[in-house]
């Protein structure tokens, strides 16, 4: 499928992406980047780190879920109006190859956005030299809450 | 659905199972600890830390993933041969609550082994005080390889 | 998990349950009969016939999703106040054994209720004579609309 | 993400698609046509009838789920070698927009083919005069089987 274009509601979401990546805490303990933020789309790099691999020496499987569920979350949050948090509802991710190299690469991009809800696709590639493999594919799905809720996650 | 008595086929499953979770480098870095194992049954902590979180203080939902991950994986593992190991094809979490709380208790149970596949589902719990809040809810598919396989990964 | 106990919001919530349940053509078409509604609980039968198959003889997959959908989403329904309706956002299925038998039985059950979003569970067995085995395992996010909004898929 | 070509192993490839196509009742009982079959690539439509709906006079999404499955399979099977079949492992449905229109169309694409298991995504839209809406999105799990199997689903 075509990326589609879309409006941002928030002349600001640049800002306002970057502002809450750098309040994530886990983000910084993983050594994730946020390294693009256009409307409806989101890329995290994760280099390589000897600690962050499983028994085989390749990215652990969670972590991979992890920049998944954040590059898809960054991406529906770019299309939310201002004051607005993005909280994860639920995410299926299927690993498909191991997830091996100098680096990861998460792009997440909004299918439908809503009011409520918004369904985003995530892909995960394994960077090593020139090659860039797909090792995850994810599919999510965010909900919109004011950012004065403060709870991170509504009901 | 009540839970089923599942009978090992690796008498030494305990010894298996703890043997590969030592030797993930990424449980060690976010303080995972593995608390139970029984056949088709497997128990993780995650004790709280600050830089664990998101911008809410609350644990970050791709390290509730992460632990629902290892919890289904290696109660998956504790039903497979000697020599074997396991690995995620894919995994499904919905975030029901904000995980809140001094730990996490994700707890994974096998839905049906099989000789290729294993399906599981997986709870996880914040737990502050006497309370325990359902937090995640996940299900998962793994797939069972031979130990010299080496890649964590067979297609 | 122990089942937990629900209490309803709408006293009349069976008739409303069976109402919805009645008023789906598709229901009709396939032979599904909706056979227990409990607060946060559903079973939905759908016997054999010769037309559900696939190529082997078998329920087709997409009819055991079909019925696990419906038992999560009126288990969900079952749940929320007089008025509203219950649309799916999304939900996972496993095909855990092959769909064989005189008839499946699809038992749904909330994980999670919310004012806006509810997680249930469903388990679909397939039963021959007096056995009974799991041949589907599915998780799923459901959203309450108001009846009045009248399209089955708010935004 | 670019559709990757792929190289069918079995020349007859369609042919082979066609023929179980054609071996499914349910198919035939809900009047799935299979509209396009190349590479890695499957079109199933769904015509519109009144029999297929839910309470609002939409497609049931249990059958936007049903023509997904298929869709993802065949996609699967055309990759795969002569002689063989494919089963559905799992799969996760977003239903995004309600499925209204004259009738449906979901398109399959694999996204990693696999000796083993092979993963492929789905788009599902409601057709209506011109317009064309996303209304499902689909992620799901396959596994090669032998034909001479039979039982349409392997352990």
């Amino acid at each position: 499928m075509a990326a589609e274009l879309f409006q941002p509601l928030n002349p600001d979401y640049q800002a306002q992406v970057r502002d809450s990546f750098d309040r994530q805490p886990a983000m910084k303990l993983i050594g994730a980047q946020l390294v693009e933020v256009t409307p409806g789309r989101c890329a995290i790099h994760l280099p390589y780190r000897a600690d962050l691999t499983q028994q085989h020496g390749v990215f652990h499987g969670g972590l991979v879920g992890t920049i998944a569920d954040s590059a898809g979350g960054y991406a529906a949050h770019s299309l939310m109006p201002a004051g607005s948090e993005v909280v994860t509802v639920e995410f299926k991710l299927n690993l498909v190859a191991p997830a091996k190299g100098e680096m990861l690469e998460a792009v997440g991009t909004v299918l439908r956005p809503g009011r409520t809800l918004t369904v985003a696709r995530i892909d995960v590639y394994a960077m090593q030299g020139a090659a860039r493999v797909l090792c995850g594919a994810a599919q999510q799905t965010l909900m919109q809450v004011r950012s004065d809720h403060g709870t991170g996650k509504p009901r």
